[in-house]
């Protein structure tokens, strides 16, 4: 039997100066099944030909916009298998939308959409179509996070009473978009980002990590944001109370004005017998407390994991994987179930990998925190 | 110049079984300026004369009862210098006062009192008396909690946008206050605690040591109590907003709950050019992280310390010190400023110390936490 | 113009059960600069075209040994544009000189031969043929290792004092390699690992790190050698004194039976003024400790590292990098010379990336340590 | 039943400057056993009434010298019970002897004497005097270290295969003996250190803590000395291996020279099912690796730790213990055996403390050091 070819790649976004284009790349060809061989880079026809020439795409296939990538793409024999989106979010919408009703598969960057309504507007379209749809929250292919979801689904810790989750970087503690950063301009300019500025960026990860590992959902919400740099027009700090639905609670904390932090991504989960500590930037060791024995260190790869932990390792414990690692495990997930699909599969996606369903909470997230925060009280999730 | 004798202290409380007794002992010896000579260490006066004989204290001088050793000690040449007070919180107030009353100095334990009412009516007694006060909120004993407010008093961060503080246990994860264990016992009681839970007896800590470190005040509070035992009387977990005197925002949470977690006192000060974070379980080292250049690790007793740090460091860089020399620190600038106040000095504790203000604070922001989560809104300061 | 099209690569071992194949593949693709198209996998031909299969590559190109893939691959108009040599020791000679031979460059496993006579046969083969030789010390890759070079290269730290270098792993703690662990079964055995054991398996990467980090060369050794485990015919642990060119002196230690390490490569090197720490299990941290002044952490892909480590991060400070992208830091260096030396570069092998000359030192290594350890004295490097 | 009176004792050396005086008499203290009441803590009288001053001794006991405070202490009827000893080494005989001939027994700083001959001189009036003699190795009262010799005693790990400790500091990268530096001074001077440098005033320390912890005995040493700053008289850095009498191997490194370090106390141990760690600088955790299943970590003070690291826990698990309460343990123990002495208990120290034995093999050490470096081989211990 052949191997099956390697799965054809467009991507939408991603041209010179993004940083997310090259993660996608590597992370998308890490594992050997897919291969980037088009895209719609950059809105400017320069630009995306300089881009497509430095991932290796043939020049013929980096096209001016994705309209005119879907319709060509769509018709060549070699053509795409599924669009890769790696735009600001004011795009991500019609970008998907475009694909899927081309019959293209999508796999989108986070968050989903802009909006909550365009989410749900998203939602049908992938309903509709009944194509596989992945999002890329990318700790959600951490080996040590897949660890603590495991953990808890298997009651480990007892129930759960109380989950801490947080996402700390400093990286704009001044106006930098001002000065002509592109990273920042257009996270901060809401015609780009939508209405959630640091819960749109990374906000949307920690409650995504929180409902991930702990397999509850958030039922209500008590939020404050804040603006803490003069002039910014989106939020850029953040934090929440949560209740959950087997009635713990929850706190979710984001910020990109806590200087000196980088890519702060922290969990706690705590149950009845025991807890559970992931930090990103040592993220190959899951802290595991007993209410009663020693302290334990998880490590990756290690035999006594979880079989969906360790499913996604690559090489022996002590060798650490980081970051492209994670983001590969979720393409790799995203490959196996377009495979499945082409064969017939119905729903193809595992549960370990973030779909529509995920993309459409993360945005009422967005939108509750803003309610919340505004009305300074409680809401209703 | 002879140097002066050891001061002469007397505890109430501290008892056979007490944790907390054994602990002043040791931190009010240890550098060497106060000694343990009396003591109306249990109601039971048999217990009390067992616990003075396991602290080597004249049988004579082991009473029955607080108000015995009052009268009695007032009138002996050599009787005591102050008054400890080691007692469940229930007891803080009528001791303080009767020895306040007899012209007594008095080293209280935290929280200063039951209730926030009490604590008002405690400092007026104080101010009355015109005698020194102080409270043991250890933490303020850390050469590197001491390291941290320098640096804060110093502009080093910048002005300071974000403040994170949390306590967490795990000990009373379980019903362990119907089960014998006299340290649960009483903190589970509303009648000997007062109305605060894990915010009267480890919040406090935490609350002392956002606005001690920072040298903000908290203005305004969102509070969520929970007693997640079922059958407890009192919260065993919390999570607060805070809004500080300078604009900043703020978030406090202690638990006793958190299954797994020892005492984990951990703290983070964000500024706009760089931040700060300490940890009880490793309180020899302070981290500097900065928005620009490597991120920073201070030792304790490093010469490149601040003037506070430095001085309360009894041995060289390395060695580490920890709990009892934190705690030893209060008794240390409390025996100071019982010796200038006997020299004729008014206001002699040092800022350093924390008295009856931070009791009071302390007092209030349990009465303000209860208020908030009643109402689940924002509550003033 | 045109983006250079990707290399070609055939791979000899790395079939099926072996560990190193597959990290091979990843390593050399990631960066987009290399494609693994063919292969003699495995010493049958079946597994050799499984392997193949597993890896994408044409089943015509898996060949059932390295003398045919050579033949064969060296007609092709589209033939390999180099060899990835992931066999066992004893072939990495024989395997290495053929492709030599045949005008093809080379990318090796270490350690570089068998034996140190091999070393010298293939330097002199790799000097005649002119062709770029790679040697894949993994750990060489890591972005806070180039930045460690760096600062010795500069003269952070003051003259270099003393260097402590260690590889600990445990997986050997048992007699695995007599009950059909594969990866232990040819490491075990000299036919195939040559004269060293855990120090051509581990050792050579101590060695290569002390040497490339500190930028000083071994000039004498006193080592132990031990065979832990009974019955086992190699070394399994090893301790060694080194003195260095400059005079300073270090230690080396590499063991496979440190039960409950996993993969602990720690480097320190201490200066006058200042010295560095690094641990391949946290390996996007550089501690930096100086005679004065606060202990620094430097951090993968920051703004104030050199520029040696700014250029191989792929994502920014926060997001971890591991031993594939390390590995993978290796291929580029390796792509980029090739192509360098395809445009008439001489030597064009940069020096951050170990060639043959590295290989004949680690095979020296291998030799000194055993006459040291035989003669129980210091031996001349 | 009365408590018994707090033991007395008379402290030689530990005069102005000196950074051990007062750490002896906190430890001494802080358990409530012991007081210091004499001391003849300089050779200058004056010196000695101002340190004697300092302590709060009373001025007609800081005596001139020590043999004026033996002669007149031990005509009081409230004479010293003990001496403790906290001179430069080239002291620790003379006043051990003359204290001991007096009949009062002796609690001395490390290392036992200047050198191997006099310790065996020492070992003899011990025995003859069958006193108490107690020697303060400071590590062995930490309670994670008592952890770690009731693991290996108990077989936890197996065989032990191999042990790796090591003490680095900084502080003498300069020459800052020649400079004023009162610590430095009489420790970079053979008249009153003895013939090891590095290896006498913290190399013993970990040559103690090897055997302590391990329960095993060096039976040959290949040890590396040298003297780094130029100038010194004495060793500032050592590199050894050991060979252990169950067979295992180790290696001992100690220096005064690695710029950056404070008191890096670490010791490894290794056995055939798993591993231990330990660091002074983190001394309430204990690491323990498994050859199987996760890594663990041990606090101190928890309730599944042994009884030896139980019994000296002052705090509840979390709050961190220090240097001064190790130190303080073997005061504690001390004591007790004094007590126990007095009772007309015969060799009442407890396995735990350290003693003459102790003292010997510490004085060996030095001497075997010296042999094997000088002869660059391999010595039998």
């Amino acid at each position: 039997m052949a191997e099956p070819r390697k799965l054809r790649m467009g991507m939408v976004g991603g041209g010179p100066g993004a940083f997310i284009g090259p993660v996608h790349r590597i992370a998308a060809e890490l594992d050997g099944k897919c291969e980037l061989v088009a895209g719609a880079f950059s809105q400017s026809p320069e630009r995306s030909r300089e881009a497509g020439a430095s991932f290796g795409v043939d020049p013929a296939r980096a096209y001016a916009n994705y309209g005119e990538m879907i319709a060509t793409e769509r018709t060549r024999a070699d053509g795409i298998d599924f669009v890769v989106i790696a735009t600001p979010n004011h795009l991500h919408l019609p970008v998907a939308v475009a694909a899927l009703e081309a019959g293209i598969p999508v796999m989108s960057d986070k968050p989903a959409t802009a909006t909550y309504d365009e989410a749900l507007e998203l939602e049908s379209s992938v309903r509709k179509s009944g194509l596989p749809y992945g999002l890329t929250h990318t700790y959600a292919g951490y080996a040590m996070v897949r660890e603590a979801r495991s953990m808890c689904a298997a009651g480990k810790l007892g129930a759960i009473r109380k989950v801490a989750v947080e996402y700390f970087q400093g990286w704009l503690s001044r106006p930098v978009e001002t000065t002509g950063h592109k990273q920042a301009e257009w996270r901060a300019d809401p015609e780009r980002s939508g209405p959630g500025g640091a819960i749109g960026d990374i906000g949307t990860h920690a409650f995504h990590l929180l409902e991930y590992i702990s397999g509850l959902q958030v039922t209500a919400i008590n939020a404050t944001l804040r603006t803490v740099v003069a002039g910014r027009k989106l939020d850029d700090d953040c934090s929440a109370f949560v209740r959950l639905s087997n009635g713990a609670a929850g706190t979710l904390a984001c910020s990109q004005v806590a200087a000196g932090e980088l890519n702060e991504v922290r969990l706690r989960i705590y149950g009845e017998t025991g807890s559970l500590e992931w930090r990103q930037q040592d993220p190959n060791r899951l802290i595991v407390k007993w209410l009663e024995g020693p302290e334990e260190i998880h490590h990756a790869a290690a035999p006594y994991l979880s079989a969906d932990a360790r499913a996604v390792a690559r090489v022996p414990p002590g060798h650490p994987e980081g970051y492209l690692e994670a983001f590969a495990v979720l393409y790799r997930e995203f490959a196996g179930a377009l495979m499945a699909w082409k064969d017939g599969a119905v729903n193809p996606l595992p549960s370990t990998l973030p779909g529509i369903e995920a993309g459409v909470r993360g945005m009422r997230f967005i939108d509750r925190v803003i309610a919340s925060s505004r009305s300074e009280r409680w809401v209703e999730f």
